[in-house]
C-alpha cells in the first residue's frame, strides 16, 4: 500500500490498514504470483517493452524471492497489505528501479485474477485426485462385501434388502458426478486473464498468447472488464465443493447411525475413532461427525461468496477480495474431509452377524411377496393391499413371514402356494437383475465398471 | 394417500394430511407423470408384464385425462396427497382394476424422480433459450452503440474510458459461461432413473432402454439406490441459475445507477419504470431493482435445498418433497427475470451527451499519461508516482489535464512534451489493442464473434 | 399502478407489469390495509385534514370493502399490482374522487410498513401460543413417562441412563427461548412507522399517537427514514423461526431414530406417518422428515432477505417488495410444523420393553463406577482409566458389568468391593440430583416448574 | 486426545488426529477455560469433593498456566488437540496425579459450553461498545452538519429534501435495534452449564450456585442435556451480528456512491481511502467497500452454524466443534468493521455545495407542490396527477418549478396562485414537522435524545 499511496498526503489508519490487508491469507498465492510475473516479465522483454537484459534480472530476482519464502526467510509485513505487493516491495529492495518495470502493461486487477485462477487449476486437480481414491476405497471395500446384505432403508425404515456392495457403489455414483463437475468448472477456469489490465486492457503491444502457454492456460479471456470482475471460476468450485460436502454428510451419517450399538452393522478402526473425557465405554464416529458439521461450513461459505458478489457494478470493487479467505477454506475443507473418509472407509469392519440379523428381522420381503401375488395375476395395487393386511395379521400374531401357515396366506389370497416359501433374501436380491438393481451379478458388473473408470484413464479422474 | 393406508387403522391427521400433501405445488409434473406412465405402460405391454390391451387401456386413459387436465375439469383434491395418486385415483375410476397394473415394476420414488428429470430438462431448454434472448438484446444494443464511450469503473470510481459496447459484451461473457453451465447440468439430468423401483431395482423383466428412448433420455442410471436419492441435477440447475442471477443483480445495480440523476447515463423505457404514489416526478427502475432483490430468492432457495440434502441417509426420505416447491420458484424467477432483463436493455435509451460529458470530467486519463512517461523510459511505478502528484498539483489549481500548461507538466518530469495534449479519449481508447481489449478494432471483432456465436447454432444455444 | 402512472406516455409492458405485481402474495393484508387506514382516516377528520364527513365516507366504504373481500366477491386485478391499490381502487369506484382523500399525509412506503408490522404482531401471537402448545405436550407426555429411563446419546452412542422426561424437558427449555426471541421481536415490531410518508415525513398536522393508540401499538417510530426502510422485524422473526426449527429438526431426527426399527423406542400413531406405495409393511415417519426438510426452507428464506437487504441505499427500493413471500412461507411454515409436532407428540406410544433393555446393554454405567472409585480417593483420570481398560477385559469376555466376578474387577483396582453391584441404572440416575440433573426427584421439580411456567401467565405465554 | 485413548488399542490416524483437534483456533478460550477451572476446583474443595489443599494445589497451578500463556511460554501441541487438554496436560506435568482430581464432577461438555458463554459475554460487551461508539460518530457527524440539505433517495432517485442530520440518525436507530438484540442475547448468554456434566448431571454435591457467582452469571442451566447442547447463544449472536453488518453494509454502500465522482457528497478521509496500483488519480474508499463484502461473511458464517446444528440427535455431538471458528471470524470481523466504520464517519468531509447543488435540481419538490394543491382543495391523487402533467411540461420546456410563469402553473390547475413560489427546500424540509419528520426542529430534538440515550446510561449501552 504504501507503494501506492502517491497522491494522498496522509498514511492510512492503522486500523485501516490492518483491516484492509489481505496478507494473512494471500501468502499462499506466493507461488502462483511469482510464476505469472516471470511469464508476465519474459513477455515484455521478448517484445521489446522493457529490455531482455531486465527481463532476465527481473526473473532472476523473482526466482530468488521464491526459493526466500519457500526457506521461510521473507518475513511478511502487514503494512505492505498482500502478496503482491510483498513480493514487488522484495524484488525493488533486490534489483531497485528497474523493479518497477515489471508492472507495466498490467495491474493487480488482471494479476490477482491470474494468480486465483492458478491456483484454483491445482485445487481442482487435487479435488480430483481425493475424489478418486475416495472410489477406490469405495470399490475396494465393496469388492471384499459382496456377500454381504444389509436392510435398504427409505424413511429410515427398513424396505428392502441391498447388497451392501450396491449400496456403496451408490456413494461411487455420487462422486464420479462430483468429478465431472469439477472437469467442467476447469474449463472455464483454464482462461488467462493477464493482459485485462486494470479493466480496459492495456496500451502495449503485449503477446498475451505466450504468457497462457508458458502458464499453462488453453485460452485468453475474450473481454477485459469481464476479466477482472469474474469470479465464476471460484462459485462454482465452490457449488461443486457443496454438492460433494453434501455426499459426504449423506455416507457420514450412515457411518454414525452404522456404528450406533442399535444398528452395530460396522465397527471403525481405532484411528478414526475418540474417546470420551468422562464415559470410559465410549466410542465415538468423531471423525464422521465432524465431516457432516464441515458441510455446513462450506455451504455458508458458499452463501458469503455469492452474497459478496451480489449487485457489484463492474469492474472490481474491494469487496471481491474477500474471495479468498473462504475459498482457502472449502479448498483446505474438502481435501482434508475426502482423505480422512478415505482412511475411515478403507480400515472399517463390517459386523456381518448382525447385518444379516437384520435383514432377517422385520418383514423386509413384503414387496417380493406383493410382487409374486402380481405375477399370478393380480394387479400391483391389489397385491400391495393384501400384503398390507397380511402383516398386520401377522404383527399382531407375531409372526415373520416364513412362521405364517400357509392356510394363514390363504387367508388374505387364494393365490398364495407353497412357493411363497422360497421367497428369501437371496431371491429377492437376485430378483432386481435389470440395468442398476442390486442382483449380485448387476452389482458385480457395476464393480467391473468402476474399476475400468478408475484405473483406465492416465489424466487423473 | 388413501390408496396406501392399507395396513394403517386409523385416517391420517387432517392437519398431518395437509401438511404431507405436495398437489398444490407438484400439479406442476402432471403432463411430465403421463408421459413417463405412458412410456412405462407401453414397455410393460411390450415385455408381456401385463397385457398388449391392459397397456392400451391405460395409455388411452392416460391420454384422456391428460386432455382432462389441460381443459381444468381434473379438480386436485389434497387427500390424494400428490400429483402422482391424483392421476392413478383417476385412472383406476375410469377403468377400474387393471389401472392397478400400471404401478408394477415402479415405486413412487424412481417415478417422482423421473417426472423431475423430465421437467428440469425443459427448465434448462428454457433457461437456454432465455438467455440467448438476452445475449441477443446486449449485442444488439451493443452494435448501436459502438461509438458510445464511457468512464470505466473500479470501485465506482471513474478509471478508463472504455466503449459501452466493450461494457455490455462482458455481460455477453458471462451469461456465455451460464449457458455452458446449464449445458454441463443438462448432461447429467439426462438418466433415466425409472426402473429402480423403491431403492433396489424392480424384480420383473423390464426394458429400461426402450423406455429411455421413448422419453427421451440418452442413457439409464447405473445405480438404483444413488438413482432414488439423487438430486444433484436439482441442485446444480440451482446453483447455476444463483451465478446467472448475480450477474443479472450487477447489470441491474449499474442499470439503477446509470439511471439516476447523478449518473445519467440511460433512461428506461416507461414500460419498464414504475411512478411514486405520493411523488409525482420520479421514474422509478423498479424492474431492475426486483430483479436485483430476486437475486437473494434464488440464493435462499439454493441454501434450502443444500441443507434439506445434508446428511440425509440413503435412500428415499421425506424430507427430499420439500425439492420442489423451491425448484419450481427457482426456475420461474430466472426465466421471468431473464425475459423482462431483455425487454428492458432493449428499449433502453442511451444519453449520449451526459456520458460524454462524465469521460471529459476529471482524470480518466492518467493511466495513459503514465504508459506516456513509460515508453519514454520510465519504470512504471515513477511514472505512477509521478502522476499521482501532477494530478494533486492539478485538483489544487481546479485543472483538468487539458488545462495545464507544458511547464507545468514539466515541473513533474522533463519526459513530458508537445505529445502530452495528444493524449485524448480517443486516443486511450484505442490503444487498448490487444485481445479482449476496450480499442474499437477489437470491440467490432468481439461483436462479430458474439453474433456468429448466437446466429450460427440451431440448438438454441 | 394505473393510478400512479400519471407522467408517463406508455403503459407498463404486460410481462414487466406481471413480474413487478405482488398481489398474488399480498392480499393478505387485506385486514391490515383496511385496518390502518381507517385509522388513517379518523385521523385526518379529527385533525381537519379532511372533513368529518369525509372520513366518514371513507371509513364506511373501507369496512364494506373489507366485508367484499372476506366474501370472496373482489376480485384482485394483476393489473392493480399490489393489495393497496387493489383496495384504493375499489374506494374510488364506491365513493367517487372523496376517496382520493385516503392518500393524504401518507405513502404507500410508510402504508407498507404499517401493514407488515400488524401482520407481523399477529404472527408472533401464533407462534407464542403454538410454542406454548407444543410445550405443553411435551409436559404431558413427559408426566407420563416419569419413570421410562433410556440412553441419553453423546455421538449417538449410549452415554448415560437418563429420564425420558428429562430428555423431553431438554425441548421444553429450547421452545421456552425461542418464545422468549419472539418476545424480544415484538418489542421492536410494536411501532407504528404511519406518518414517515415516503422518506422524510408528511407536511400534514398528523396526530400519530392517536393512530397509533387505535392500531394497538405502542410507540410511534423516532426516524421517518428508518421507519419506511426498516425490515428488522421481519429479518429478526425470520431468525427466531429459524433456531425454533432447527429445535424441532433435531426433535424431528430423535422421532425417526426411534421410530426405527433399530431402536423402536416410540411407535408414531398412525395418524402421523404413511405408508409406502410399493413396500407394504413400511410405517414411515413422514411428518417427522417433513419437519426436519423444513428447517432448510426456513433457514432459505432467511437468507434470501439478508441477501436483499444487503447494501440497499436508503430509503425504499422496490428489491424490499421481496420480503413478503418468503416472510408469509416462514410464517405458514412454522405455525404447522408446531402444530403437527403437538399432534404427533400427543399421541405417540413409548416402548418401554425397548427402552429398558436399552439401558441394560452395553456399559452405560461405565461413568458411575469411575466416580465409585474417585469417591473411594482415585483422581478422576485415574479412575476413568482403570474403567476403561475394565471395560476393554469385559468386552473381550463378553461380560456384562453385573455378569463380571468381583476379583475380575479387583484386578483392575483394589479399591473394588461388593458395593460395585449395586450401582445400577437406577442408581446412577438417581445420584445425579443436582440443579439441572436427571435425578427423578429434579425431573419432577422441573415438571412442576414447567406446569407453572406454561399454566400460570395470562399473556399466551 | 492422548489421556482419553483408555480402551484404545491402536494411536489416532495422524492425518485424522489433525482433522478432529480444534486448537488453532480455540486456544482462544484460554483464560475462560482457566477460570472456569479456577471456580470449579474452588467449589469442590469447599463441598469436601476434593480437599481444601488439593484444590489450592490446582488453583495456584492454574493462575501460573495462565501466565505462561499469557508471556507465550506454553507450546501449543496439536496432538493434545484442544485448549482444555492442552491446560490439563500442563496442570498434570506441573503438580501430578493430583491434578487428576479437577475433571471429578465436570465433562469436557459442560467445560466447552462454559467457556464459550464466558467468552460470547464478553463478545457481547464489546459489540455494544463498539456499536455505541459508532452511534457516537453519528451524533456528532449529524451534530455538525445540522444545516445540510441532501435528496432523501427512494429506488436511488431523488424524491424528497431531508437534513443529512436526519438521514445519519436513521442509522443510529438501527444500531440502537441491534443494541437492544445484543442485549436480548446477553440475557440467554448469561447462564452457567457447569455441572451438567456429560449430559444427565453430575453424581456429586456440587454447589452450582456459588460457581455461577465467582463466574459472574446470573443462573444456572436448568436441564443438564439441553445444558451441554444448546448454541443458541451463538446463533443469537450471529444473527444479530448479521443484522448489524446489513446496516453497515446499508451506510457502506452510501459511502461508496457519495464518494464517487457522479455523487460528489462526501471526501473520504486519506486515512480511510488506498490508491490504485495503476490509475494514480484514483482515490477508492476502500474501507467501505470491504465491510460491505464482509456482511456476506458473516452471514455464511451464520448460515454454516445453523445448517451444522440442523437435525443433530441430543446430547453433545462432535459437529457442533464446528461452532467455534465461524463464530470466533464473526466477533472479529463484526468488532474491527465497527471501529474502522467509526474512523470513517468521524473523518468524512462533507461538500456541501455539492449537496446543495443535488437538492436544487430537478423536482424534489414535487410532492410539496401537491400538498399545496391538496390544502387548496384538491383530493391528493387528483393533485399527484395535476403535478405529474406539470412536470412533464416543465421537463419538455427544460424549466425548473422557479422557471415556470404562474400563468403556466395555472394552465394545469386554477388553485394555483403566487404563494406557489414560496415553496423552497427550506420550506419542504420544515414542513415535515410531526415526530420522526425531518423537520430542523425535530431533527434537533432527535439529536437531543440520542445524546441523552449515549450519554446517559451507566451500562454501556
Amino acid at each position: 500500500m504504501s507503494q501506492i499511496r502517491g497522491r494522498f498526503s496522509k498514511a492510512a489508519d492503522k486500523r485501516a490498514a490492518e483491516f484492509t490487508a489481505s496478507i494473512h491469507s494471500d501468502w499462499r498465492l506466493y507461488s502462483h504470483d511469482i510464476a505469472g510475473s516471470i511469464a508476465h516479465a519474459r513477455m515484455l522483454g521478448k517484445q521489446g517493452i522493457i529490455t531482455g537484459q531486465e527481463a532476465e534480472t527481473i526473473i532472476k530476482a523473482l526466482t530468488d524471492i521464491r526459493e526466500e519464502i519457500e526457506q521461510g526467510k521473507l518475513e511478511f509485513k502487514p503494512e505492505l497489505e498482500d502478496i503482491h505487493m510483498s513480493i514487488e516491495a522484495r524484488l525493488l529492495e533486490k534489483v531497485g528501479e528497474v523493479g518497477g518495470k515489471l508492472h507495466t502493461a498490467r495491474s493487480r486487477n488482471d494479476q490477482v485474477a491470474l494468480d486465483l485462477r492458478l491456483f484454483t487449476k491445482e485445487a481442482i486437480s487435487g479435488a480430483l485426485s481425493s475424489l478418486r481414491e475416495l472410489q477406490q476405497a469405495l470399490v475396494t471395500k465393496a469388492g471384499a462385501s459382496i456377500d454381504v446384505v444389509i436392510p435398504g432403508y427409505t424413511h429410515l425404515q427398513r424396505a428392502q434388502p441391498v447388497l451392501l456392495a450396491h449400496h456403496l457403489l451408490a456413494y461411487f455414483e455420487m462422486l464420479q458426478r462430483d468429478k465431472e463437475r469439477f472437469n467442467d468448472c476447469f474449463k472455464r477456469t483454464d482462461v488467462l486473464p493477464l493482459g485485462s489490465g486494470a479493466l480496459a486492457g492495456v496500451a502495449y503491444e503485449i503477446d498475451r498468447d505466450s504468457v497462457a502457454k508458458e502458464l499453462g492456460f488453453s485460452r485468453v479471456s475474450p473481454n477485459s472488464i469481464d476479466a477482472v470482475s469474474d469470479r465464476d471460476f471460484l462459485l462454482e468450485y465452490e457449488a461443486a465443493a457443496s454438492l460433494c460436502m453434501m455426499h459426504l454428510s449423506r455416507l457420514a451419517e450412515e457411518i454414525i447411525l452404522w456404528s450406533s450399538e442399535e444398528f452395530g452393522f460396522i465397527e471403525l478402526d481405532d484411528a478414526y475413532a475418540t474417546g470420551s473425557s468422562i464415559m470410559p465405554q465410549k466410542k465415538n464416529p468423531d471423525t464422521a461427525e465432524l465431516i457432516r458439521g464441515k458441510t455446513g461450513r462450506v455451504y455458508g461459505q458458499l452463501m458469503a461468496l455469492l452474497t459478496t458478489m451480489k449487485a457489484l457494478p463492474l469492474a472490481y470493487n474491494r469487496d471481491i477480495q474477500e474471495d479468498k479467505e473462504g475459498f482457502f477454506d472449502i479448498v483446505d475443507t474438502l481435501l482434508s474431509s475426502l482423505k480422512v473418509f478415505t482412511g475411515m472407509i478403507t480400515t472399517l469392519k463390517v459386523k456381518t452377524e448382525n447385518t444379516r440379523k437384520a435383514t432377517e428381522q422385520g418383514y423386509v420381503l413384503a414387496t417380493d411377496i406383493a410382487d409374486y401375488l402380481v405375477k399370478k395375476g393380480e394387479p400391483f395395487r391389489t397385491a400391495h393391499d393384501i400384503v398390507a393386511r397380511l402383516i398386520g395379521y401377522a404383527a399382531e400374531k407375531e409372526k415373520t413371514f416364513t412362521q405364517l401357515e400357509l392356510t394363514e396366506y390363504q387367508r388374505f389370497s387364494p393365490l398364495f402356494d407353497n412357493n411363497v416359501y422360497s421367497i428369501t433374501v437371496e431371491s429377492s436380491v437376485a430378483a432386481r437383475n435389470n440395468a442398476g438393481g442390486t442382483a449380485p451379478q448387476r452389482v458385480t458388473e457395476a464393480l467391473s465398471r468402476a474399476k475400468k473408470m478408475l484405473g483406465g484413464s492416465t489424466d487423473g479422474n
